[in-house]
């Protein structure tokens, strides 16, 4: 089968000619409709050699839907030809944060070398895809696969840093997106699809700030010094209760502290290197600061159940397989409008 | 001043003169913008002279909106003028309850003699309303009275309601509203605009099953032997993980338990003298069934903001204080739709 | 291996010669160390033929732990001699409730036929007992599994029923427990190790009262109709903030209406047959009522670390393979003090 | 009357002799019984005189306890004879916060001038004390006014911290506690008294060692750069669920981030100057890293009972109130153990 590969440190990806993997016990083999392309893979192409954590060659693309093609032994929950997408941040499935299916967190995946497809196992950006554990896969029935499988990162991602705020998004509390992009139109969307709060969104581009506005933004402001001023006005002075950063830049956590209530959130999401100090003085009381990853297993399905209503749309963009290595080049360019969505 | 009071156990009542009051230290005097009539008080008014509660005559109307008319010395959070609405469930203000703006659940009002307006103390059915302490006031700028006036209760009820079962009214999560009348009709907006359930509506009257469609509802249907048929249908078999009924008989209540899934909420809100009987195999494992009362402080300023986004309407009749006990008279030959409001 | 069964409604269980089963893909054979007899065996074997709804002949015991003996292909989390316990409560392990480790409350797990050992499977009352999947095994390192096994169930139980009521037992709040039998005893335990409520033990037996004192409850009355009074007094009137019923009786689910604080749990985890009525006036307002069942499996590993620390210990009795069928005989007599341990 | 006075910034506080306040409306005048001496008061008095923000002389002390000696109109709360303790941080007490008790959240006590008890408006290091509002008194009924006077700051700040921790402070997780001097040493109790977590002390003096063992410290280790690994092979390489940062120092903060595992609480209460920079890779993944402020109304109502329960004891040092001054000498030379308490 045709696969995207990152096969050597510092060069391109290329598309290669590998085997169809055959599932064991437990395990599944999906034909892949969909695979998302995600802007941290460039970060990941970006590392250098000798802190370089995967095998090479490396199947790309950790965003993945697909139809059940084969089962291995003890498989149940699922049934061939069933549409699914996949639960990308696989854990041991046995430690207490697994129990609870926050396998992002597992304790034990990197001590047990378990690693998401296409982080580390073969990923998504191919003709099929081999998944670990039938307990990672949500059905998505008639759910178009290539606007689903944004979900699974560019969804959940988002979904999972509202769900830990949700203490601070009470209704009439005031929530600031910085940075309308993949991820961020997404977390415009959710916040009013699952809570009350009025939804501040801040970016530097003014086609965001519309695309912010249509999808449901009460205010779309632009991302410069101005920006906290303006959303204390907007709050009668105390300040946003949650603040979303997608970009992660130095400037853009400095805006979100000064952005920030007493008793608020604040979520670094984007990996634009910034950092933010926590200390007396440093950050308003009570402002809780942290870097969220991925989401939870139960979180994912009730995404899903929440794209079934119809509340959450992923502006796509569609390739070939063929086109793979290009969709990363564009990508670096900031050629891609929305997701890019790789359709074998 | 006018006032509509119910004078003696058994007869109507009647619109009589009374002195305006003066605020003492720490009291504000109002004078009444609104006052929203609920039905609560036709229950109120057929209890038995031996079991009634509160000394006559007294002033009806537990909802209240004003404007500050005078103030009492020590008074700071408000200003002469200001536009408020009435925090009604008056709690002694120093019990861990009270202390954390739940005076619904004080431990102490009742042996200290506290009583909400309309509820024992002189209510909002007249020119003029004397409020206990400023902490009961929330100010709602310029948002029309007339309209804001009923969330003080047909509003801040469900709103409680939902926040008490928000760890079961996650994204895809369903919420089944039984009876779209004056506090359901609320319900249905709340749950869109505050959580990402999917909202099934049930009524036996087909133009409330109509509204609830227009507000909102994803479904909406006629409440009878079906209905718990038709909600495991659209959940899959699971069953509704959120049931809020606003009727609270005896077969709305036992709907409410066979349409529930495991580990869920059943709230009783509505009066009507229904109960269920929880115990090994009478409901569902891990539903809990309760009735609540009112709402919190902080919640219900949390529900003006809401209402300052625009999220919620209440459907509204404008009476004269003169037509105060017509308006009961209207209610209990259910010729009200929506909210019966009193402006003075 | 022998194994204890129930081979015909009506009749008393027996011991037989059974094969050892030999585990496929996924699963697992345990060589048990200890396997807990439940008082709710008794129930179920007291059921009609037309409803029993388990295949015959059953091997009993709901309650396992042992050491790993052989596993199937694809099993990584637990190897060859590891002591562990098992989580009872199997569920589909994809569905909402499974994928965050509430198996007890899976929404498939009967249309699917999936039973838990003991109660449908076959139990750990046996030499060898096999165990479907990797997931459902705590490791337990030097633990006592004779001491550790009730945990399973014994301790699972009530450990969950507390977890959901946390919000109610706030240091200085007051917790109720009936019975303090084999599961009450363990919640006395439980509640002072995880919160800071003041505890009130509540028994007819004068010798669970003092166990009670000793094992740390605050106070400890006579389970009568003085006790809802005894309750307020010690409340200042306000009564308890949460109450656990391990009778179920009716006369207990009363006492634990007329004891509990508005905005309040109870919770009515024995399966004596009572129910209480909830609805307005019957209970105090925001009390929830409910039945819960079993336990999470990330509680069982909380529970288990819990018993690490020393926090919790169960009196146990200690019984041959071949004594089982008299076990069950003594405890229909109540001739068992604490839990009942099979150790093969 | 007499009252330990800050009179001039950069010089040492006296005492003077000032008249003695009376109660307003809605005011309490207290006879004081006991006022706690705090650190952070010598870090007040460090500030420059251009940065100061309390208008000078001040009368210092904001832990009070005190009997009722005179009450204004419209007091109804407590009664004159009342031994009662002060909740220290005031704010609006209309506000979103404040409506649910918490005031040390205020949006708008800093813009309304609203000033804590020895922190602006005149405080308990006094013959008598002035209560601003009745709702700011938690009577202590007979427990002792000097032992228990220090729970309102020393024992409500580690308290709420502990509180927003909660959720990851289950069974079986891991606290660390920083640093075991006055509030530190009330944290180690709360977290064993609220709590099933296994409590790790770290402290660089070894009598603070000693005696966080003495009060239930599951383990005591010195606070060096060992101590990050040393609850890392505590707690199976994970990490610690929840540290509490009592000194705040750089390299306080720095052992925390070390210490905390995936998912975690990291908190810095002590205001030694660190800050701990949190951003991609900075910090596990999950970890929320605040800084807060004091705690709330109905926290302190927990605390007090939970102090009735005698399951939190705190070591006091005895001064009259003429030696005011030389507490603060003695303090800043760190020559206080415990908590000194003027009894005036």
């Amino acid at each position: 089968m045709r696969a995207v590969q990152y096969v050597q440190v510092g060069q391109a990806p290329v598309v290669n000619d590998v085997p169809v993997p055959e599932p064991g016990p437990g395990q599944v083999l999906l034909k892949v409709t969909a695979a998302g392309v995600c802007h941290s893979d460039v970060a990941v192409m970006s590392w250098p050699a000798d802190a370089f954590p995967f095998r090479l060659p490396l199947t790309l693309g950790h965003e993945a839907a697909g139809v059940v093609e084969a089962v291995g032994e003890n498989v149940s929950a699922v049934a061939v030809g069933e549409s699914v997408v996949v639960y990308g941040p696989w854990g041991c499935g046995a430690c207490r944060e697994c129990s609870r299916g926050m396998e992002n967190y597992c304790a034990r995946a990197e001590e047990l070398g378990i690693h998401p497809p296409g982080l580390g196992a073969p990923g998504a950006l191919a003709e099929y895809v081999l998944i670990d554990d039938q307990r990672h896969l949500v059905p998505i029935g008639d759910l178009d696969p290539v606007r689903t499988v944004p979900l699974t990162d560019a969804g959940l991602t988002p979904y999972h840093a509202i769900k830990r705020a949700q203490h601070n998004l009470y209704p009439g509390a005031t929530a600031v997106v910085i940075g309308v992009g993949g991820l961020g139109h997404v977390a415009v969307q959710l916040l009013r699809a699952m809570t009350g709060a009025t939804v501040v969104a801040l970016d530097v581009r003014e086609e965001s700030l519309k695309l912010a506005e249509q999808i449901g933004a009460h205010h779309a402001l632009r991302s410069d010094t101005q920006a906290p001023g303006a959303v204390r006005d907007l709050t009668g002075g105390a300040g946003a209760n949650a603040v979303f950063d997608f970009v992660g830049a130095q400037a853009t956590v400095e805006l979100a502290a000064k952005a920030a209530a007493k008793d608020s959130s604040v979520n670094i999401v984007g990996i634009g290197g910034g950092a933010l100090p926590v200390g007396f003085g440093a950050v308003p009381y009570g402002t809780a600061v942290e870097t969220t990853y991925w989401g939870g297993r139960s979180e994912l399905i009730e995404l899903i159940d929440l794209a079934r209503q119809g509340a959450v749309g992923v502006h796509v963009e569609r390739y070939g397989i063929e086109q793979g290595p290009e969709v990363y080049e564009r990508m670096e360019e900031g050629r891609i409008q929305g997701r890019a969505v790789v359709v074998p």
